[in-house]
């Protein structure tokens, strides 16, 4: 019987590891759409939870392209660490002391590619004691193969696999935390939410 | 060598969470028919074994709409926890005291979405040392790749992965105990067992 | 510049060919559940515009078992050919007769399988100039390579391929010609078409 | 040897078909995310190339659901009929009228669901010597094998299979018509489009 | 209005093009154990129907293999037309020469690849008159797209796409003619159907 | 660092579980013919390795459907436990003595359906102290979900998960022991396998 | 009774429209692998029936990216259209000079997307008389939806859709034209083909 | 909290187990470029970081095939062991001493086929205390449900799950360790990433 580690918005802090221009389009176990949607929901929730994040990238100036400029726009004042080139972002000492200097234990982990930008930092970040909970919706890689065996060895390991929209529900804990809020972000990324909402405003506007 | 956490037709309680006429909409990893048939067997199961069952919605007068009325019909008598706000139903006091009160450690929960309504109070209930066992076919959410997620996040913690018609044998045991009404129970929700009994019936009747 | 040639219930007629509980289990091109409601649909429909409805099956007595008993008790004065061994109904004078003492020239089928128990008939009927109006979705066979080939083998002579939804919908026209009839069909038969309606009517009921 | 009858932006009108936020979430053929993104576009493109575009609904007032308020937004002074029960469009003489009184001769259509609400009506034009183009993936239904029919019915009666993509590109004939018009229609709808975009904006930026 | 052009085992001759233990190593759009059994099948179904069967390879001597032993067990008195070099066997005067002494016009014809040692001699046969019925399913290439692309071509130029049930069927007619011949075919190639024979056989033995 | 517990011919014992002519039509996760062979295949290795083999049943009279003939032919003195109503097999006194009257500890199973035949024994005999290997491709059941929960639910309880071919390759050890034996196994059973030693042949006899 | 209008290396003319480094990362209907192998082998046959080819290009300078190098080395001296705006290929009139200045009425045509950069040029060469000859498999798009309308508009207007296999044995005609050369074509792109010749070589090399 | 385990190049050692070129004719959870792609891509990854690499095989001689020619061509002087019939690698001696003789820890092994040439050294070697690492896309086997068990197996016995790419990745730990080699090896094998290279070589030359 061990507790129930839950996301906690005081003690978490976002990791986004690598959704550069260039490196998504070696992401093929998500459809573009999809993909893009999902790691824009990771933003938006970050911010909405006000979440401290920290944004990384590998080679920006070559074919990996720049980051993505969604992400730059959403977090201007984020810890931006270029790395000069270590593959795994916890080797760079100014993306560990940047985690660290949050003060937070829990790790919310998404980036290009789930087997190694993701599951690299992953590890060595549990194995220093962090609870790492794997956006995997946000985090894309090659094909379902290579997903399906970056899972089982970070799950292995301790980390926990999530998805955005469960990620954003359990830092929110109760709807009434800010309902307005908590419904706009997810009619813009959810569109059945979307109409369902649509549907129920007509409804009672009548 | 752990001992084998049995279903216990006089110590498990049925706990339908969010099963609501819009929420189901966001329903995909499932065709809505199959959805549909596996979440009305489980309630025809909870039914046959007479098992306590708790009901739980979260803001059925917005969007999310009503409990699919099917349950609500089938269960009148049930506690029926309308939750203010909390997006995990083990947040809400009534729901853990309504579980407590029946005095059952066997926890049988399905839901909607599957990586929050479901996979919140099953990791809640596990840290209080409930046991717990997912009706994974009658749990829906986004896609399978959430699916995925859910159920690996789940298992890790403890959660036992089962499909309501693993949940109706474990509980009856021994088809003695009552042909006639496993028989019915079966043939309602499974077509080609219904098949199976309807050429029975021909052939035998000659 | 050809016509559209659209259903029309004063002159359709729907041909059931082999819903036998037997030889349902070989059809593996949809789910169990997903076939039943289908062939149920295309029933509820065909009563809902009182069409002409022919029942036939191949040797219930042996293997093949009996007609699913739900179609039997659904048409109990339908015309009923308990074909002798023909495995074209089309090849069986009383079926034809059948047919053609309805007067109609539109012919609704499904059968299982589709590229036997359908296929046949559909072909020889095109070949005597009536029109036929293939349900994909209630015919079943072994698997979607089947499904595939015999779809274009009709399709090549002239067979129209649709489904039960858009029979129904081509039926009637206009909703205004029975509003609640129609949407009671729907209901039973599209889970999320009966959320809707079930979302709506706790609203408007407020 | 038959001409190639290709879009013309003087001779194109758009029909959007029941995109209502109830009947959405019958679609199951697309994901939410795609079908939202595919519908958006052909709207966008419509909006670009200045094409006259006709809006329908049915019964938006019940359980259907209100027209999806994008499209609304997008089209304010757009011919706009809520039909009165006709479910084949067609059916509707104002909406008959409304394309007549265009002028105009291709009709690029797409709606939900794509057997009934965009295949009645394409058939009906095509009997009256227009030229239909179908937008496959901003038209939904309930799953591929539903699709798969109607696509072939629609084929069958001389109906052109397209995409958003092929007639913004047909369209549009020649970049140098419009570049950045273009470049920004396809990057707001194709995420790996826009990486392009992005990537080449930063090393050119240099 | 067409006549039915239906398969007559008076006027059919059966094509085995290829069905090489080399060459078999190519097919991945059917499974090994799928693809065994069809082409097993469609042989059975050939002797079953005495048909005349002609059986033609391509290189036996080198990579490709030598023709499935099973096959040439099968038909040991068949014309054999080991082809020097000619990919379309309909290129090999040997091997149309024996086609024409059969005095047959129906051509059954399956092999490996699809797209080419079937479409190649498909399409020439179809130029010269012949009716032209390709078992689908016992006929194998390197995918599902390039299967759809053969598919599609040799459609288009007037080919009947069929299965081996279908050609069984349609060959036989009528169980009559020999009940326990057709069903012993079934049963060997079609385990849900044996299995229903065997449920039949314990039920009436009783 | 735990033992590797590698299957042992001289400690295994086979159990078969309820692959019933009726239950069987139940099965949808393997297409009928890679089921049928699968089972068949782990029949061919129990006898081939000569391992005590145990037969049981549920409910042989009625619609379930006798045990399939094949393997009630190849294991005629194999113990054999119709079970009156036990839905576990190891609730069956009976059952349990004969796999104890072997005095093996490895337990090889397979069965119909999956997540109940097979993982109810699993699930107890590993609380005994068996080790239970589960041959997941002779084990059907209702569809990939389904059978995805049973396989988390037995792994986690420590089963090891196997297919028939790992099984007779595990207890095999070594090609010298019997290549002939070995080699007719996999050629019956291994398309591609009988492939390859067809070429091989043909070659190796000029 | 049309002629088989067989490809003919004296007649035929290979058109590569877009395969450039940018676009392609927009193609998700194949994986990469396989569409890199196809496009490769495509040329590799171009080459080797010694067919006239031309490359042409969209906005090379932006986005879009360069042709990939690899057909730019293997083409060094073909005509090389690089269109300054032109959508449809045939609108560009250096590209339908440079065809019409080959003699040859058989165009073979791959390119990327398969919507437009395929579709647009195939359905404009067909309005002229061409015999369009579409490579499927060498020719991608945004995923399988697409993929699947663009073939059924293509193949409506008369296209043969074949894929790179196919044509390279329809050129050939007769493997004694050039074993060798064919066989080293084959082996390069169908890994099973030169695992099979590879076995072969080891067998009779002994 | 256990230390990440990090594959190290200085402890690494590579096991290519029976990739012969008949037994990969059993493969089919890979299409055969993909297999082969990502085969030789773990080839090229051992020679770029030198790691000692051991090649063993099972009968070459028969029907099973010679280790394909390119792996011998790669690796001239790497220990290579002709197992005379042990089916688990590490039940031969030689095998073992080889691998013991490099005095590494680390395994990295991949094979045809996954659940036995893989999964019985991997669960012999854990036994041992040797930490392996299966590269799951470089083995291959007969379905997906095979591989899936087959990974459930070595997973629960302590094997990390990774992927060619993921050990490439991890081994270099740093770009700036050999940006052209690993630029170069990720080129060959990676289609995307090559596009991604030319399309910035072009603009980057300009």
């Amino acid at each position: 019987m061990q507790p129930y580690n839950r996301l906690n918005k005081d003690d978490a802090v976002v990791l986004l590891v690598d959704h550069q221009t260039g490196l998504i389009s070696l992401v093929q176990d998500f459809t573009p759409n999809e993909f893009k949607n999902n790691v824009l929901a990771l933003a938006d929730l970050a911010r909405f939870f006000q979440l401290p994040t920290i944004l990384t990238t590998s080679f920006e100036q070559g074919p990996n392209g720049p980051l993505v400029p969604e992400l730059k726009e959403m977090f201007p004042s984020a810890p931006y660490i270029a790395r000069p080139g270590q593959i795994n972002a916890w080797d760079n000492a100014d993306f560990v002391a940047a985690v660290k200097a949050t003060g937070r234990k829990q790790l919310i982990i998404a980036g290009v590619v789930t087997d190694v930008c993701v599951a690299f930092p992953t590890l060595s970040a549990l194995a220093e004691g962090f609870d790492v909970f794997v956006v995997t919706d946000a985090s894309g890689t090659f094909d379902k193969t290579v997903q399906q065996a970056a899972w089982a060895r970070m799950s292995a390991a301790g980390a926990q696999m999530m998805n955005w929209f469960a990620v954003a529900c359990e830092l929110h804990r109760d709807w009434r935390n800010d309902i307005e809020g908590l419904g706009h972000l997810l009619s813009e990324r959810i569109p059945n939410y979307r109409n369902l909402m649509n549907s129920y405003a007509a409804l009672t506007a009548r």
